[in-house]
């Protein structure tokens, strides 16, 4: 397809996908005439990602180059592909405050006590200590173990989503993981804050 | 206190702090010598909101603006201040495509059969909206009745969380509540991440 087709396949307009295009998240077409391409369903797959990692995951460029190397490298294993996409869809930031070092302890504790599988050095582990700091600095002093009773059904829905994967190539396969990542997260995200309006509504709205 | 106390008190870098003060993120101290000024708790509060919105967030600058408007306005009752302010958070985005209008279609009936009290125009069905579209386009066929059994706790949390605020003054209730809005939220995505991998060990890893 030209990509007219393709900006009609995916919702983006033309001038982003050749942003796309030039900044190499979009691998280029075949060449068909002077100044023309041809794009494939690969195309479509690949820019609808982009736009899931740029504008729900609001990563930077650098960390989406980082997380389509991991989709495209297909000699690594596919469970540590998904580890290094994921490490990748965790802004790397500087921390080494006592409090942070606290929060990551208490994460690492609560990785052991609900017996998951993650890599000792997974970024989620930052990332989750990173929200447990700034809860506190913000004087929500939650404990992890509160969220020990939900856990069981977060790893259900998990094993389902995995489950549900395509069952075609490999980069189709880490493709829709990532956006099912991001995209989930975010649904979950928008329910609380609906849940969060009617709440203010309730208690100071009326 | 003076700006190292304030950096200590945050965990924030002093060039950091000064940063947030060149771009009025956080209000001048008060001038207590030439080149020295006098910072007190509120400035301790308000660096870690911009923090919180700034590296959990990922809000950009104008957005983050906006919300501290929202936060100091104290002419606007409580209940429309957070509005503003859950408004703020959804970073602008460009949207008029078929698929976009089909899913808010979908959020505003999920809404009115959950009988949430959520303004018309609030922005966060827009971001319910742009999370729908990713998902359906990495081919995952989300149905938002998935969730109406799992949204009166969502409501119930949503409800202890805004009965948990500070009692005191109303910038600190705007504020807590920012914070807990973002980093809960942040949480929770890392719980999920937490369990996504463990998924994929158990299903690729093994």
């Amino acid at each position: 397809m030209r990509i007219a087709a393709l900006s009609e396949a995916t919702g983006l307009p033309v001038a982003t996908l050749k942003y796309y295009l030039r900044e190499g998240l979009l691998h280029p077409g075949t060449a068909t005439a002077r100044n023309q391409a041809a794009y494939d369903d690969g195309h479509v797959r690949r820019a609808r990602l982009v736009r899931a990692l740029l504008e729900l995951g609001n990563l930077q460029l650098a960390d989406i180059k980082r997380v389509l190397a991991a989709v495209d490298d297909d000699t690594v294993p596919l469970h540590d592909a998904f580890g290094v996409a994921q490490d990748a869809m965790v802004p790397p930031r500087d921390r080494d405050t006592s409090a942070y070092a606290r929060a990551l302890g208490d994460v690492d504790v609560f990785v052991r006590r609900n017996r998951l599988h993650v890599r000792p050095d997974a970024q989620v582990r930052g990332m989750l200590a990173d929200a447990l700091v700034a809860m506190r600095s913000g004087g929500w002093d939650l404990d992890l173990a509160e969220f020990d009773a939900r856990m069981p059904a977060i790893v259900a829905q998990a094993i389902a989503e995995l489950g549900s994967l395509p069952p075609d190539d490999r980069a189709a396969q880490m493709e829709a993981s990532v956006i099912g990542t991001i995209s989930y997260e975010v649904a979950i995200a928008a329910l609380r804050r609906l849940a969060l309006e009617h709440a203010s509504w309730r208690r100071f709205g009326r």
